[in-house]
């Protein structure tokens, strides 16, 4: 049986006159593109832009949506209700809607968003509301094993499973907490054969020595790093002598 | 023949704990509701909200997008590119439909924009191109006789024009600057025999005691004032009165 | 011994054209105003209006920093640094004293930003330092019996405690959650007694039963509620007849 | 005599997790730092940290105060009351003064607030009495020539007049609008001259032909173009070479 997976960055994160990251160049190594939908970046200007760039080399476009908050670049967790997380997915899927025209074709909540509904079941389950209602076809991508996942299997959705090269992870599935030990992987060929391992058997070594399951259906390029462009293209060619495809979420599922 | 008009109000004009204008009482006397999204009032889960209450009533929706100004409630203009102009209204009318759904009847540009759209041939023809790239069945509202009725109509868009009760006119057919003589009306008995002169007649005697050719497919209700309920009662009476059917674009266009 | 409490409230909470609360008839009422700064309400022009207004009633001057969140009125607790807390304190403090010029007496943090220091030290701690880094003579507000109030008094500030006429207290002296059962006394007269018991006994019933000590140098007014007035009013009544003078923290302290 | 002239550049142009411009490799090479206040760029930890730079390399700090407009870096002219523009001034050089405490040397409006008040009478008016009130003893920086300087002037302030190397001048005195032929003067070696005979002769040669008097009391470096620091170097050896001496505003005036 052929393996495959997708690889996805987040795009779009400038806003106005500032620009983050390796911008277009990351396009040609990644299958889905996450673009920002001005919460924590992407003023309408860079939107259109972004999705234009990323429909040129067809890679599939998502929403990136995040909390309301440019000065932290959506990295602060905060306190919102049901009806505010609710809010703020609508609109901001409907937003970058307005450039994709029927392109959307996942979403992916951003950053502090995304980590607060991995762990909070209620926040995850408004989230799997608010993609359902805006599109039921749109894929969900969530940490694998959280409790967006589980949501968003519960709501219908098509679900796909993120797994980070460079994170270490617990016994529960989670991310070891930046600042841990072993929250870092920097050596680039270890993480390869991390994310090798967890696409080939679904598994991870955690922390703590143990084995724990997990499920790769799309891999998180970080864009913002230095050597993102080199990591990418390194992690394409050990893929493809694995024979491992790199194919768009749409494809695999 | 049959004469009818359509009766249309900003709103939706809260952000967050903040809130503005008459609220939802209004929607019980117009058929058209602008509603805000987001750049100068209009926090999500108020639109969520405003929507709702006007789809209850029947009223037909219309987004109103503005200026990026939240501080100056989208009344100061700005010096803004093509490329920021048909990218924040993409935005907005995006933000907008994921709440409405398929219910966006139409579009007014707000307070600056409108204005500034009304004069300016450029950015007029700009917001004509991202309504119809957006929605080409969406109705247009702009100042009667502006170069926005202009541009959207040479697009191929359905236009709406736009009259004021309260507010005198230049023999060019603009509206007299706020703060000259004459550039409002607050007797509501005469501005109620305007807005009929104007419906019936399609003329409206301006400042300098002429004449002005005027087209009213809908009259603007000023929510913010506090006379508002009172004087769309009345307007509502007086029309009924004298056979003019209170319509929504829709039905009119 | 003559007993005396400072009456407090927060003043300025509009933004361009929105306005929130009982504005300047409170004013008449308390003896010490804290004055948004711009990143939960408070636009530079309705600052200026707001000490000028306060200072002309005799009212003291105090900043209401807030976290940076209009949409959320300041009241969504946020994961933030510590160097991102001190950099938020400075700034909205240094940007009142610029409308204030040298009249600024105190300083209380606004809504979840003073609800988070009072249970972490170190946000507590980072607090009190910006305040005496700014200005050591400046009072700081915070929760009777709270971290903010011992970090305060150990960096060497002045420091009132606040209490609450309608507010429940837990038996550690936290106020009880909003939404628990005895989080609000809406009966104003029993509302009155427990300030005069805070005020005169150092104590006040809680939830369970037992009594809790507290301080209560400052009453907090809560202006956004309809009876502000009539609530103020009526206190300023009962405080003349028990004998208890009403007098700015500077006076008292 | 000796000669001397003043380099100033714009300085904490980031906010949050967005930077931009050469960073404080440029602040070894001027005399004077424009710090961003928070309304185009300068989130309250990004002030703080630059304002620390600045004064480590004893390079004087001034305000930089922008229109309100993070998304467009204050780069879009805006139609602001006199309200407005009193307020957004006193607001961003209090905020600064709270991380500066005392060593704050001058203001200079950012971008087209500073175009703004180069053209507009009664703006610059409001700007050097918004100097004045917060502190008369600040240096007001404006184009050479334009109505900031005069007014600045004429309200009792220090100014100090400043010119662009790579700008070309029209006539009148002001600049080229970008766009234009002979906008922008891309040779730096021509620059450089351009820059030695306005502080030498008060003269500059404009786009149709003639000499334009002109007073150069500090040279503005961009610091977001490529070459920034090259070209600040090159014009320091030059300046040195003919015995032009490099000096702070506050030295000069």
């Amino acid at each position: 049986m052929t393996q495959h997976v997708d690889l996805n960055c987040d795009m779009g994160e400038g806003y106005g006159a500032w620009s983050i990251g390796q911008g277009e160049a990351l396009l040609e190594l990644v299958t889905s593109a996450n673009i920002a939908c001005g919460f924590h970046a992407g003023d309408p200007a860079t939107m259109a832009r972004t999705v234009k760039s990323a429909l040129a080399r067809g890679v599939a476009l998502g929403a990136h949506p995040s909390l309301p908050d440019l000065q932290g670049f959506g990295r602060r967790s905060m306190a919102i209700s049901g009806e505010e997380a609710y809010g703020l997915m609508l609109y901001q899927m409907g937003a970058l809607e307005a450039f994709a025209r029927g392109q959307l074709r996942h979403v992916k909540p951003h950053s502090a968003l995304y980590n607060m509904a991995a762990r909070d079941k209620g926040l995850a389950e408004t989230i799997a509301r608010a993609v359902w209602d805006f599109n039921p076809d749109l894929t969900l991508v969530g940490l694998s094993g959280s409790e967006s996942i589980k949501a968003g299997t519960a709501r219908g959705l098509r679900c796909a499973s993120e797994v980070f090269a460079d994170r270490g992870y617990e016994p529960d599935g989670s991310l070891t907490p930046r600042g841990r030990p072993g929250a870092m992987f920097e050596d680039e060929e270890l993480a390869i054969a991390r994310v090798l391992r967890m696409v080939r058997e679904g598994a991870v070594r955690c922390a703590t020595g143990e084995d724990v399951k997990i499920q790769a259906d799309t891999v998180c390029i970080h864009g913002d790093q230095p050597r993102a462009l080199v990591f990418a293209r390194r992690l394409r060619e050990v893929l493809a002598e694995t024979g491992i495809q790199v194919r768009t979420l749409s494809e695999r599922l």
